[in-house]
């Protein structure tokens, strides 16, 4: 597919601005460090997997800089490094990309500085290279799973736009189209910012993909109705335990799934296992401002209200049926099959 | 309180435009029929009971303008109560009071038209006082099963703004909080017209109860997180066997109750029973139009996009604590108490 969420080439890191589709196509350099944060901040690129992509160059650019500066040093890369995993609480891929270029770093600690900058760059062009890599992947994992006549909801977008590829939770109904399955896919519109309505409808449009677009609290009565065969969603943070943060609103789709004994799945790449979590009750959940939600029905004095407006909820590895993956799906019992599919063996297959 | 959705008074019929709400308060008078069926179905006026009255009242002021034609006919007069019936089609109440209005001219159809008219008066403003009083008593029953310190979410706008009173849901509110009770309200934003971030946070600011705004999608982690005692909503049709149609997004609400064992109540008058379902099934669901959610996110060309956009869903009574009426609350078996209770006494206690 043509869309792609990041661009790098010729040293320059672009990415669409999200916040403006689809009415506006506008690709975005971010040439200094707090662009890219603010870029993160502002969800002008968004996604577990883009924003760590998005940081790796990011943190090359910024090594950039520093050294014309002739300041490139650990502690000030360190210090970059920082701010990108503030931007976001809650995706662990973001930490962890950034963390994969710290080590870069400190393991080009002592040769001169255009072999450090050089892997900087490395490692940030294979996180990208690697992530859209998985991407196929874990299409090709889920599709197995799609059957000719489903009808898949999804929640929020986990597709190209939140990717260095195909998507995850996307990626499966691409490549389930390519196969030639016929299916039809419900969009969850998303509150408060509508990734579902702004992102993953007009992604679906684009790639010829029949699609649904539905209010957040349309999904129950849906499956009631049986219109719904499978759920499939992102995931920003998985414990151990499978238990797993995505988007405000991918809880309640699990819960109505188990109530109606719908297949409820998440897609993610290995990069969003946490290894330090055994269970969900320690992820970070992001609360975000009040305007997100009230700015859309411009209501006056609206920062006087008491909005709580959190961007992420948890939901418990019980409820999934299973997480696809690069390496193929993890099934049941999840502790086990964490550990030794992922945790112990972290290297894309 | 002071705050009235429908206002009658020297033979003019004014409501409150809730499509303005709260950003500009403006009272509008419905001059003739076709003003009333477009508030109706613009929900200009809008909630089960509300409804009802207004559509009650449009009919009287219809048989005088017709009178003042001289051509106050039966089948005038029906023609007038079929398009206010075809405004909404889900909230019985509409249904409900235009019969009674029809009743009323037919047991009047012989008499001289002026004392007719009078009995159609009499008959939309007993309507009115009644819903006023059954609210009073919906509240007092309710509240009884609120505790100090209890949190209760509710969707949608069950309230003062959608009742000849002060609600239903919200009367129980409104009634705990009289009794000192020291509650707060979680309040679903209430896809796709926002009638709790626009109408019932604003209702409850007005009325000083403590209230939080969420987006409707955030109910499930609240529930999960232990923030949530008891969920209280409206009702627009309620069959035999307790099965309930109310705003979209409830039957969703119903279900997390139950995942998380929270007491789960809809509080309606008796108009709202339709003793001609034996259960949910065949409750009307009006669709409304793509626009309604579209048009918040501004996206162009957005009558192209493909939107399922129910106003309504059904919750089975299997799901419901109780239903709290005038006549106190109901439980289970409903089947049994809903025909001993509402059926086979068809007045207000």
């Amino acid at each position: 597919m043509e869309l792609k969420a990041i661009l790098f080439a010729d040293e320059r890191l672009q990415i669409i601005d999200q916040t403006l589709l689809p009415n506006a196509f506008n690709v975005i350099e971010l040439k200094h460090l707090s662009q890219a944060v603010q870029a993160i901040r502002k969800l002008r690129v968004r996604g577990a997997p883009a924003i760590g992509i998005t940081a790796a160059y990011a943190l090359y650019r910024e090594a950039v800089r520093l050294n014309n500066h002739g300041s490139l040093t650990y502690s000030l890369f360190l210090s970059a490094a920082r701010k990108l995993k503030a931007a976001r609480p809650t995706a662990v891929n973001l930490e962890w990309a950034v963390d994969k270029m710290l080590r870069t770093y400190q393991d080009k600690a002592s040769v001169p500085p255009e072999i450090r900058l050089a892997a900087l760059k490395d490692c940030a062009v294979m996180i990208h290279s690697e992530d859209q890599e998985i991407c196929a992947l874990i299409g090709q994992h889920g599709a197995d799973i799609i059957h000719d006549g489903d009808t898949v909801l999804t929640h929020c977008n986990a597709g190209i736009l939140a990717t260095g590829g195909n998507g995850t939770a996307l990626s499966v109904i691409y490549e389930a189209r390519r196969q030639n399955k016929n299916i039809h896919v419900f969009v969850d519109e998303t509150r408060p910012l509508g990734q579902g309505a702004r992102l993953t409808y007009w992604e679906l449009q684009t790639n010829n993909v029949p699609a649904t677009l539905i209010c957040d609290n349309v999904a129950g009565s849906l499956m009631k109705d049986g219109n719904v065969n499978m759920v499939i969603v992102g995931a920003d943070r998985i414990a151990l335990n499978g238990d797993f943060a995505n988007k405000i609103g991918t809880y309640p789709l699990a819960v109505l799934a188990r109530h109606h004994g719908i297949p409820f799945y998440c897609a993610a790449p290995y990069s969003t296992f946490d290894e330090n979590l055994e269970d969900g009750s320690a992820i970070p959940i992001e609360i975000r401002e009040n305007k997100e939600v009230t700015m859309l029905w411009k209501i006056k004095n609206s920062e006087q209200y008491n909005v709580y407006n959190p961007a992420f909820d948890v939901t418990p590895g019980s409820l999934l049926s299973g997480i696809i993956t690069e390496r193929g799906i993890i099934k049941k019992p999840f502790k086990r099959n964490i550990k030794k599919r992922i945790i112990n063996s972290r290297s894309v297959s």
